[in-house]
């Protein structure tokens, strides 16, 4: 069952242009587009003539035509041409989806009924350029959902899987203090390193040398939206009482995990930081790094959903490292429970 | 369910050599070649002795020799040699089919006893190569039979998935008139159009330049034959009153509808028109623009048959333009229920 | 079913170093590695913790480090390391297996309980390197463990299958003769030409010109261990009543038989010869030789099992040249029910 009140991430901004493209999410197939005006739509992606994907046909103003017979629907969804005749049958109209586009990502709200507008995460990071720099991308993963959460919220295999880049002995080994928060619904899981190795990601970006103070700090906002806040700074350099944090080097590492199928899940990320900014160059770098980082998760994660697809019994055992996980699975089961209660 | 008394196009006449080819045939393995003495043979590719693809052996005269053991087996499908001894056990024989060469098309009669010839669709057009040039092909579709017939039934989406070689804007507009012959059960779908564009497909083989009367008289011989009669004539030239229609350029486009499995078809074609006769160009030009058309088709079928699979609802919104599909669909439905009775 | 309490093939020796390879035997992953002191180590190829393939973790020194969140184990499947605390849980182990290195080939026990290594198949030919040459390799089929059995027990397919290497057309005229030992639980197939043609696979190795005396004894030991007994000399040159046999040159060509799923089964080889020993050049030969041969068998077994996986009926009619393989099905079936006895 999916969690379908809820907003998630639909489409890299990038993404959308007059050439439709086809995402299936929360098992629905949809059709995205941005018209001849700059509005960005999302319809159900089967036209409901013969059942062809809406996706594969032409955007003409701020129609788009279907590619088999060339059924014609508006930014809402509504029918407005059948070819050969000018009657238009009521029941030709598709469903239209409520997008809305902040920064690099467009969300897509999968509820029925009217979008929740005060559900939807707010990302300042992704918008305010002045002082962000942000790059962003997207995988398709070939496994469940609940395996990238798990992934996310234990961080612990950052020293096994990506150690060429962001893993470094000490993260597995320090401990994490997680704290959950049931009335807004955040998972928070704390990592604070002190006096560690600065991982190629980080040292080849803020050009600190040698040891470093290094804080992960994961907001989890079930179901779609993942926030991690990465501290690097000079060791013993901490945070004023005052908030300010001038040593610091901060970057956000935004995931946005949209379930498409039972079995396969959209991986988009984002990386906003507060250093460098406006340096291509190192846009460039990190956006390789990362899509290096997102290919051995995605690698891992297939593997998992093929060992389960094979039928193989689910054992497991959990540790320390483990409870951010555990709690994040909690909450979903408690959102899901929500969910059927409201539908009753 | 398969029609089976019926006759299918099984292989183009130029794919049958000394060398058997394996065709699925209404879900039957059936093996085919030539033998050295010119005749077409077709058995059920199954070797009794342990189930291996006698497509897979060779031929030896006149009879094929399985490539695993070398059980063998003349044209008729009895066994005639079985490796180390010499008494052949009677239970040995495979299924012969009976195989009709017309031209460029080998039709197989499906059906269990008696091929029944009367029931053979005539095809004057792909032999008379005096007054007609023929060209021909084959394409696997990963789609079921069904999905195909809808397909030829309804070419008003020849203005949208064949807009770069058939479809003109006309095609679509200009309404149908769909007549029934339920005597000869032959399903008519007629569109004249008077005054249009000429699509290259046409354009660049008669030489017409500007506007055309075009029509497309499509006569539907379930389950297996289709033929298109297309005319192409100067604006204001209709055929004379005694059938004579000199100023016009006559196309008959046929496709053999073979159903492979239950979610796969042959689609066989053919064009054979009355102009550039033995204009080898020409048939190259066709040629090439056909198989684009064709694989338009197959790339649009494929996808509506992956929805299916992925166990997509059907709805289906019905308008004027699938009426004769709509009564194709009924057709086939009785003959359905006549075979089933007969049976009984 | 499987039959469990016996020894397979697992691996060729030199497959194994410190990066751990997979294999699926007997439908259980299984991770094999050689660790740093030369120990040949086999494990459930399943990470309790979430699952992950251990065989995609690293050996350090005598422990394999898991490649997703470092739970690490040691030859014996013993859990010894989590990471982020000390303490270790105690269901945390994985299973390990008996292994033994006899030549080229590495045994595996996939009984539950001790490993009976009276139950070990010898294969002297492989280790005694001053007297024999051995070639060896490996091939994956997708197609069930009996099918590669029928193959095997039944040599007249040589004669079509592998015709330009192995095969003349005296392997499938010359008849069998088949015993049967129920005590030891062996399978013979003798099959022995006289004055017959050499083909290339041994002429161009032994340098025998003309017609030869071929002797083909097979010694099948249900159920995963297949050694055929070559014998290619002079016509009319037999052994001497003192079982000396100068004359002749022979070669032991073994087949492990590792069933992989229901559905796959590894297919393992070896030859050791008596003469060209040390012989590099002929080495090679052979080696390209019989792996052609093997592919042979694989694309025929694939499609074998391709058939069945649609669903074919099989129909099968057994002649003489059957005999071998029936009596080899009849002993896997009272292994399987003595197997079955013997769990309750």
């Amino acid at each position: 069952m999916f969690l379908r009140r809820n907003w998630y991430v639909a489409a890299l901004a990038s993404e959308l242009s007059e050439r439709p493209i086809a995402r299936t999410i929360l098992g629905e197939h949809v059709a995205m587009y941005r018209n001849s005006s700059g509005q960005i739509v999302a319809v159900a992606d089967t036209c409901p003539h013969r059942g062809y994907p809406l996706s594969l046909g032409t955007v003409v103003g701020d129609v788009l035509v279907c590619g088999y017979h060339g059924f014609t629907f508006d930014c809402g969804g509504i029918c407005v041409a059948v070819p050969g005749q000018d009657r238009i049958p009521s029941r030709l109209s598709v469903r239209a989806y409520s997008l809305v586009e902040q920064g690099c990502w467009v969300w897509i709200w999968m509820g029925h009924g009217e979008a929740d507008l005060s559900k939807l995460p707010a990302t300042p990071w992704m918008t305010d350029t002045d002082n962000w720099s942000v790059v962003s991308g997207v995988a398709k993963i070939d496994a469940a959902f609940g395996l990238l959460v798990d992934n996310l919220l234990d961080l612990s295999h950052e020293t096994f899987l990506h150690n060429g880049s962001i893993g470094t002995p000490e993260v597995a080994t320090t401990p994490i203090e997680v704290e959950v928060d049931d009335e807004s619904r955040v998972v928070n899981v704390y990592r604070h390193m002190a006096n560690v190795e600065c991982p190629p990601f980080y040292s080849d970006t803020t050009g600190l040398k040698g040891k470093v103070d290094r804080w992960q700090d994961i907001e989890y906002f079930p179901p779609g939206f993942y926030k991690l806040n990465s501290r690097i700074a000079p060791v013993g350099e901490p945070p004023l009482p005052d908030g300010s944090d001038a040593h610091a080097f901060h970057m956000k590492i935004f995931y946005g995990l949209t379930p498409s199928t039972e079995t396969s899940v959209y991986d988009f990320w984002a990386l906003s930081r507060d250093f460098c900014v406006g340096d291509d160059a190192v846009d460039r770098f990190l956006e390789k790094m990362q899509v290096a980082v997102v290919q051995e998760d995605v690698d891992a994660l297939n593997i998992l959903q093929q060992r389960i697809n094979e039928g193989q019994e689910l054992t497991e055992v959990s540790v320390k490292i483990d409870r951010g996980g555990l709690v994040a699975r909690h909450m979903l089961a408690q959102l899901g429970e929500h969910e059927v209660t409201r539908l009753h």
